[in-house]
């Protein structure tokens, strides 16, 4: 495209973006274009997810976080699908806010977790907004030819369940906004869970042959298990009371005073990227297993039936769900 | 991601894009990935450019032509590397100006260039923003394996050359914008050339085998050239009086008083879309064959020498290039 920020485009390209390149099929980002062999035996991957400031980041957040936290939303949906991760693109569409130290920050933070995650940057654009700064990433993975698993695989006896934590997306959106009353170390570790979710990345290529349907929790677990039920052509249902909870959530849970509300609150809250999945119940022991391999905390949340929808329980009683996702309040 | 437009996110996805999606590879666009197979004996091309409301379109230009530019300009791209266009991944980031009719529009836009060109929606995302909106495309293609030509091939002696015209683009800019005074019927032509420019995929497959370096013109003209001459190591020189005018290029160019300024400028604009190549002195009868059979006009606009930088000349005299790319004035 052409050259719309005289000032910093290609300094930012040239100066951060180019030692973060692919050493071999990026050319240094000196091409339009990244071209790449592909692997044998492999299915490729592809995702891409954008975040704009005040919607999906907070204005205040630091920028190595931003740029952290658009690689793990992507990567969180290659672990669904039990992909490794390779590389990506990136679109960067810069605010007036975005200044050298800025651009500096959301280039470490690039860096960082392409350290964490063994990924590099293919390709992409830097353009500028008047507007609030926005960024898009397309990620790409190998997964073994044919074995990823959709959506559309849950069946009536199936169980649901979740990996980590569920409601610490949102309740970290409220503690990065100062909104909410709990121990200062509390306060930080949900934030950062929402600044920095974890993809679970080995966990999902553990498990696509145990699993029937899997995907990440981004809009809410009550909205992205709808996703699932629909792709299925099922019914899903949810006892509240099984949600796993971190000690922070608990902490919170424990100040409100009506827990039915507090519940559907952390199930439709989203942006946990934890993995929702479905699956038969002799698979279950084998998951568990993996999970506990792993370390990694494996709740089963519900119950897949006939029928449609999403339907959700507290102690045996029906709760209305009235906030189905996520609407950045 | 998070659902941020609750009133239309989920419908423009089913309503309008999912009728786009691979009809294989992307489920319908209910999942938020792509999973799809390689091609034996390929590599993967992969760019991703990205447009802003005010900087790259016009804040009045319909949405179908946006969506066709944002196609296109990344389809300019994979014709430098001689790529068979496959499919892509989109950001919308939809400003408050973005209603239905809007957004069906810019659907329309991606659905003729999907028929035009072959290729088909593989995923993506949708988010708001308040303010101006912007988009952006990662595009995939094949390229038969290790033969796609880079910047970095020029060598001394070797001619540079450019398909179509050069200025167009830039004029185009002016007359959408209502600051040219020429006939109306070259006003809509520089226009539509600005709005919906044709990227030369069948000329970039053909000639990968004849040129040493190869790009297509965003930038400008003198601007991509230096890229080419910087990735070469190689010194370009430029005669001016050389340059493929249009007809409404030429009409624009005998309105001036300055022919150094008019061709500079006309050199410098970019937006043009056409292919930048260089080519070793015994293969240009091969390269005009090829854009003869093709009805594409290719034109020998300079030369590469040892040395390094880009310089002009018009009818033998130096020519100060003082704007050395595009600066959306």
């Amino acid at each position: 495209m052409a050259a719309v920020d005289a000032a910093g485009e290609f300094e930012t390209i040239r100066k951060l973006f180019a030692p973060l390149a692919h050493p071999d099929h990026a050319w240094g980002l000196t091409d339009d274009v990244a071209v790449m062999p592909t692997r044998p035996g492999a299915d490729l991957v592809l995702t891409k997810d954008a975040i704009v400031e005040g919607v999906h980041f907070l204005p205040g957040d630091p920028l190595d976080t931003v740029a952290q936290k658009l690689l793990r939303v992507n990567l969180s949906d290659l672990a669904a699908k039990g992909a490794e991760p390779f590389g990506y693109l990136l679109a960067c569409h810069w605010s007036p806010r975005c200044g050298w130290p800025e651009r500096e920050a959301f280039a470490a933070g690039l860096a960082a977790d392409q350290k964490e995650f063994g990924i590099h940057l293919l390709g992409g654009d830097t353009v500028l907004t008047p507007g609030p700064a926005s960024f898009s990433a397309t990620m790409l993975g190998w997964a073994p030819k044919g074995g990823s698993v959709t959506r559309g695989g849950a069946k009536p006896g199936h169980g649901i369940y979740v990996t980590g934590m569920i409601g610490d997306g949102w309740l970290g959106l409220q503690a990065a906004k100062g909104h909410l009353h709990l121990e200062q170390e509390r306060i930080a570790a949900l934030a950062e869970h929402y600044r920095r979710p974890v993809p679970h990345l080995a966990f999902g290529q553990a498990v696509q042959g145990l699993v029937t349907a899997i995907m990440d929790v981004s809009d809410g677990l009550i909205a992205d298990l709808g996703h699932i039920a629909s792709a299925s052509g099922v019914a899903a249902s949810v006892q509240l009371e099984l949600l796993p909870r971190s000690a922070a959530a608990t902490a919170w849970f424990d100040s409100r005073t009506d827990p039915e509300v507090a519940l559907v609150t952390l199930a439709t809250g989203g942006d946990d990227y934890e993995l929702l999945l479905t699956a038969a119940p002799s698979d279950e022991p084998a998951l568990k297993r993996e999970a506990d391999r792993q370390l990694l905390r494996l709740t089963r949340v519900g119950t897949i039936s006939a029928g449609r929808g999403v339907t959700a329980s507290y102690l045996g009683k029906p709760v209305d769900i009235r906030k189905p996702g996520w609407t950045h309040d």
